[in-house]
């Protein structure tokens, strides 16, 4: 096996009671990538279709994330990397960690699977880091474990596979306006009241067990974000209305994706998913923004092979 | 049947990085109450065995909540109470809980059960309310529920039984000081920073995740307490050599009890459970402060009946 083609999923971080440290991977959006082996020596970025991304490895987060890999290896050949980029960068569905993912996913593949996902889930975070300025790991994780993943620590790194119900749908809203990261860090508290996380940490304990036990209406009662979304919601317009239309269209809950401006909801079932859809475009459509929405199952797979040759 | 003996179980509340809002039940050690169906209406307290508690019903914790309970009936018989106590008031392991949730539970069983599990907490929160100042159900729900209970919120109270591994056990340490219940509020932070609130969530996500997978290891890695536990653990004289000689005798992790001065630890096995006694009541011998030491198995099945007659 000389190439590779694989999907590489966007994915939600965040999902509110669960800042920073959970996710979950969706199906319906990603990236597609081919990674190949060369004679020459190197990992070379030979392909960009979609965004205007760039060539230099270095400069590249699948350039990145690869280098740390190819670094561990000793080999006499190099790694061409094409990537078909879906994943609109700055959307907050975990552009970057796609691409970080998908070369370091392949080449693991070409090389007869050396690296378990853990590993695989360090190399990306140095992908990662270039896009995002720190490492994190909560777009990766649930893109190469699939479903949803809590990244317990970053350091030593530890992902828990949290299992889900399997009626659960996404319905993802991207409106296109920049939200600078450097703004969405910056306008959050250092110290938050020990009540409230009380109530966040009540939430997202309840979370995870409405997940095990596939108690949509637990989850339903747990997604709430009492900490971070009253401060990032301000940097969405019509926020509030969206999440509304949303809960009011059937969501079992809703909430910011990754540090926005993308804006997550879960359904139980295809249908109210879809109903989801129907009723924020039109909230949307009302506004001189222009938008996308996604309506996607969970993705408990995560990143696959398309085909191999 | 116009008498109960029941046995009303010790708790631990907090649990590390639940503060709030997980309790677990414990098996050995816990009241004894006996409940009895008089011809003369009202909630008489007739006997108290073990401590000096008052004999008026509403200065006293099982008559409070049993007369909660009482003013929602339309009888034309009341109930006496006698109280055998065991657990040490101000121990910090559910001692007002136990009395709180005793008095319910035997009426509800003279009654023919009409209150369901969540209908019987909430009348013992009056009960608890009158020692602690405050309504909470985190010693309450383990009592009632058995096993590791999670109190989402309280108004609606809403109580999650989590489950356990089979093999787990605590080994809990009295040490007979007192600490104001007004002094462990006192000494907590209004605020705390958002980054260890992430890491205390992070952790109990995890350890409701562990307590369903019966992963050892990982209810191991994840009973930590980053936030209350450097302020209340200044109140309790030897905490740190109590707690480095739990873990140094294989304990899975340790913590103070409630609002202390209780110290429990959680161990694998009750071999293990039972090194972690020895260790801990050499540390504590040479000191001058009295202590006992408890070892019991998670209880999960909580309050229960003794006899009936």
């Amino acid at each position: 096996m000389n190439e590779i083609k694989i999907f590489s999923p966007a994915t939600v971080a965040n999902v509110s009671c669960g800042f920073d440290v959970l996710g979950f991977c969706l199906d319906a959006v990603g990236d597609d990538m081919i990674i190949r082996k060369t004679n020459k020596k190197g990992i070379y970025i030979t392909k960009i279709v979609g965004f205007d991304l760039p060539y230099e490895t270095e400069l590249n987060v699948a350039g990145v994330s690869a280098l740390a890999m190819y670094e561990t290896l000793n080999v006499d050949f190099g790694f061409e990397i094409e990537i078909y980029k879906n994943i609109k960068p700055g959307s907050g569905i975990g552009s970057s960690a796609a691409s970080a993912v998908g070369s370091v996913f392949g080449m693991n593949e070409l090389l007869g699977k050396p690296f378990n996902k853990t590993q695989l889930t360090e190399f990306a975070i140095k992908g990662e880091a270039l896009a995002s300025k720190c490492e994190h790991a909560d777009n990766l994780a649930p893109a190469i474990f699939g479903g949803f993943t809590l990244v317990k620590t970053l350091a030593p790194l530890e992902i828990l596979e949290i299992p889900s119900p399997d009626d659960l749908f996404a319905t993802i809203i991207h409106p296109q306006i920049e939200i600078k990261t450097s703004e969405a860090r910056a306008i959050l508290p250092k110290d938050i009241p020990l009540n409230a996380a009380i109530t966040q940490w009540a939430n997202f304990g309840s979370l995870i067990h409405a997940l095990h036990t596939s108690n949509y209406n637990l989850i339903q009662r747990s997604l709430r974000d009492v900490i971070i979304e009253p401060y990032r919601s301000q940097l969405i317009p019509f926020f509030g209305d969206i999440k509304k239309a949303m809960l009011d269209a059937g969501a079992l809950g809703a909430g910011i994706s990754g540090s926005g401006p993308s804006i997550f909801s879960l359904s139980k079932g295809l249908e109210v998913a879809k109903n989801v859809e129907g009723t924020i475009s039109n909230v949307y459509s009302k506004t001189a923004i222009e938008f996308d929405i996604h309506v996607s199952k969970i993705n408990k797979e995560g990143i696959k092979i398309l085909n191999k040759k």
